[in-house]
């Protein structure tokens, strides 16, 4: 007789749903189709000769430590140079402050595994990163969200938020934050905003989780602080990745945070993957040692400018007029907001109709909020299929207006 | 103010211990030491100029792939050549069977975090893999150890125990079993025992999880067949990785099961890490098929026989009569038992000094028994380590002996 295996399973697993945005990326098979919806690099970003050439050397100079298991806080040749390039760029930490993962998406869920007990709740925005959202549910957590203005979270609401939980007794274990070009939204907080954030973060004693994957890929204006360099309580934890930088196939990340915590995020990596990929750790090491990151990451910031330069373009040329969108200052993402009464749900459904793809706002919104908000990538797509695929999306947001 | 950081822990990570396996790793960078500690494999085993054609083949031919995000369950190159070979072995399992992983031991992990609720009970032998305990424990799981025989974990007991916690109203979700050598007993199950086992699961209604990492280490004897094989009910999930018979630093490992536990798997890896390391699995994916994997693998089991053979001939020769141990017939472990007034413990403390290493049998029993048995990895050392470590080591379990 056959095993009922729904019975077997976990009340986490009971509630877990596939992600909406990789179950999109499968739809996207069909050739025709052009897709706005990943959070792709581009391939064209993609540094391949590089890679093989310093694969070569790797493998010829450490090869039986690239393939052999390595250290769980990250391999000793990576962690010096990413601090020694955090040196270089202002942040001074120590080894006790950082360690290696297997991709932003493993800290978000290691930290949710030595962070979150059922029930606490975590403060998002309106909108937040999927991944984020869903690396809190699978630990119980639930979600409060705070909704954005044009410079990030809205402080008023944020307090209130707060101190409304904690009045009600409820534990708030952090506020999640993207800080440089959100995603989905596109926004950046200024350094007052968060000074701000930390602030009411230090009056209730909070925790801030502030997600960095896209910081070094700015287009123009100033670079604000991070979070972390404002604080001096220890209460802030910043991931960074390669992902966006270099390349997502190798599912290397890091984490900077107080040596505690860091600590213990070691302690819960053994049990989750013992360690990250070493020979890839070991390609990215040497990647910023012969300063290739730093030199291919500014040809990836133009080829991204230009992409979203083209794509504010034709925004423009296209949409109507009573569509609203974001103008990021960096990142892969802007967000579009369409009238009140057009569900973006159903403009993907008939999007998808007409070969071209998105992921709709409303999942980004833990409180199922933002069904007028479509979430748009810019890297993934060649600067033909940014113009073909914005004349047919504008066509069918068009053609949903009309039909109101 | 600094933040109190302790405060913020979960319940779970408060509990958190370093694994003592990775522990002692980090004592070991003394170049006198002798390590039988970790489970390593040897540096002989790893192709390294093969590697090496294969990463640039697969730069040439795949670069902008094998950079870019893959799909959660798995390369499709990877999983195609996986489903092959298990069918040429005689497993005929579907792609809706089986999910690739960031090694075994997030298999461990993410299915912990799919099966186990607070307090559930998950039985395993006395001893077992210290990886599995731990991940079980991070989702809150009593352990249950059963005592084994010379062919595993003895049925007897087992059903005991099973019928024990089920009276009570326990909830038991699945039994850990490693029916291949064994880590750390060294001890294979034979057929008959795989069917009992089987048995008792069908009986009580729990799934097993069948973890073998060593399967394909076989030094003498006949294969049994998995607990997978033996099955047609979809209790049995079973882990593979390529850590012991490719590179552990790949981060690569496979598992099989019924399509539901799969699919829930699949949909948990996605907050997780998103996908596995796509350059290592296509690495891994071209290995099979290009047939060097079982060609090197062939060589692989080889050596560690002669390791094996070896240690075993300086066993007998240099250990005191009191002291027993197991005869593997595979993978990289042997087992020792001392006699009942001598404790691991202490014989590591000593061993230490005199530079040599292993991993006291204690940590492998979740109910802290065991305290006079060692585990011995024979797989890492060369020949000359492995006698020189032998004489130390006997050394100094006689001086212990000879105290009491």
């Amino acid at each position: 007789m056959r095993i009922n295996t729904e019975g077997k399973f976990s009340r986490s697993a009971k509630s877990m749903k596939r992600s909406a945005i990789r179950e999109i990326l499968k739809l996207l098979k069909n050739p025709d189709m052009i897709s706005f919806a990943g959070g792709l690099p581009s391939p064209q970003s993609f540094p391949i000769e590089e890679v093989k050439e310093i694969t070569n050397y790797i493998l010829d100079t450490e090869g039986e430590q690239a393939l052999q298991y390595g250290a769980t806080e990250g391999d000793a040749s990576l962690r010096e140079i990413l601090l020694k390039r955090h040196s270089r760029q202002g942040l001074k930490i120590g080894p006790e402050n950082l360690a290696v993962c297997t991709g932003s998406q493993q800290a978000l869920d290691i930290l949710s595994k030595i962070l979150i007990d059922q029930d606490d709740y975590i403060i998002c925005g309106l909108p937040s990163y999927l991944g984020g959202l869903s690396a809190f549910n699978v630990y119980g957590a639930k979600l409060k969200g705070v909704p954005f203005d044009e410079q990030g979270m809205r402080m008023d609401k944020l307090e209130e938020a707060v101190k409304e939980l904690t009045n009600c007794g409820k534990n708030i274990k952090f506020i999640y934050v993207i800080p440089d070009f959100q995603n989905p939204a596109g926004i950046t907080m200024p350094e007052s905003r968060r000074r701000e954030i930390l602030a009411i973060a230090e009056k209730y004693n909070l925790l801030i989780l502030e997600d960095s994957p896209y910081r070094e890929i700015r287009f123009d204006g100033e670079p604000q602080k991070m979070i972390y360099e404002l604080d001096n309580s220890g209460r802030v934890i910043t991931l960074f990745t390669f992902s966006k930088i270099f390349a997502p196939g190798f599912r290397v990340a890091w984490l900077i945070g107080n040596p505690l915590i860091i600590d213990k995020f070691v302690m819960a990596k053994q049990s989750a993957d013992i360690c990250s990929p070493v020979l890839m750790q070991k390609i990215a090491a040497e990647y910023i040692k012969r300063g290739s990151l730093d030199k291919n990451l500014a040809k990836t910031i133009d080829l991204y400018r230009n992409k979203r330069d083209h794509m504010l373009d034709c925004f423009e040329k296209q949409m109507p007029e009573s569509v609203k969108w974001t103008r990021p200052e960096g990142g892969l993402f802007l967000f579009i907001t369409l009238p009140e009464n057009i569900d973006g749900g159903v403009v993907f459904k008939i999007a998808v109709e007409n070969n071209v793809a998105f992921v709709k706002g409303s999942v980004f919104h833990c409180d199922d909020s933002g069904k007028n908000t479509m979430r748009i990538n810019f890297s993934y797509s060649d600067m033909n299929e940014i113009e073909e695929g914005v004349k047919r999306l504008s066509g069918v947001i068009k053609t949903c207006i009309d039909k109101k």
